[in-house]
């Protein structure tokens, strides 16, 4: 698990100031930073599409978009993937200490 | 990178049978998966608008709201958060190729 | 406001079943549900989008996008567009009764 | 059709300065346009949602909820609903212009 994202934020990085003819990653970062969180809103709404009404194999595909973008949308604004795993582990310490605490004696 | 969202899919597994009046996964997952599939939706339009005019911190705690309810949805759909990461390194492996075959030789 | 709305479904409504080649509704309906679901949600994020950080005339083109769309998803699913605006009149009015009944005498 | 949305917009312009604690309007102005705009996304995915795998009376409550909150944010914005009428009207002309072009003769 720590190797596909971790390569794919180098990945992104390194394609960010590439050919926009040739990569993916280096046309959407020329076309802007609204477009990128688009590109974010119109793969959630697939994902929710699909996990509504498609099957595993098309969530999975719809996820993987989904992740994928917004990773391309974290490096647009700077804000360091491992930022985000951060704060996911303080909520979880918050909400770890919540959950002992509501614990009966 | 690993450890966080190893940890978080064990704990979203966890909870998701736990009293509902105690965890909030628990909560979620008792209102069925058209209600956790909007909240996907709904983490999405905030990220949007915080990447496109909010702080880089309002950004990677919105993100990290999004990214907590992908795994939430995906636990719901029986979609492992590894099928996705393998779609990624899948992807990527193909995109590595055609980026080669693009290549001026 | 009557006319436009009005000759709009109507042309939704004939455009459905002409040639997916010659016309864009034709196209989309061809496409399906999901299909069309999918750009009311994009079209949804990209007047979120302009409504944060655009032009005045940026949000009246997506808005503009939205509601065509949101139109064309609604003759997809056989709800007319009157019954929205008869729900939108029936809270008006239990809306009106509420604000009413908390008004100081 | 005229009357409805002619009222509303005509409402949402009244309760804007109303008392937030009386008025969900008033109230929905009184968080600022980014939560407005974040309402939009929200009730848009839900539509979606209800579109995909909702009955048509949950279908017609959400687009009926969508269109209030649009209405909401081109107020917010001081973007008559006219003008998006308007819009509506010129592309349908142009559209009505392409397929007479497309036509054989």
């Amino acid at each position: 698990m720590a190797e596909t994202l971790k390569n794919l934020t180098t990945i992104i990085k390194e394609r960010r100031t590439a050919d926009p003819a040739l990569s993916y990653v280096a046309k959407l970062f020329s076309k802007g930073r609204e477009k990128i969180a688009q590109k974010v809103g119109e793969e959630a709404t697939e994902t929710v599409i699909a996990a509504v009404s498609g099957s595993p194999e098309q969530l999975t595909g719809e996820a993987a978009d989904l992740l994928f973008h917004l990773l391309i949308l974290l490096e647009e604004r700077g804000v360091p993937f491992d930022d985000v795993l951060a704060e996911l582990d303080r909520r979880e310490g918050l909400s770890g200490l919540a959950e002992k605490a509501s614990r009966p004696q």
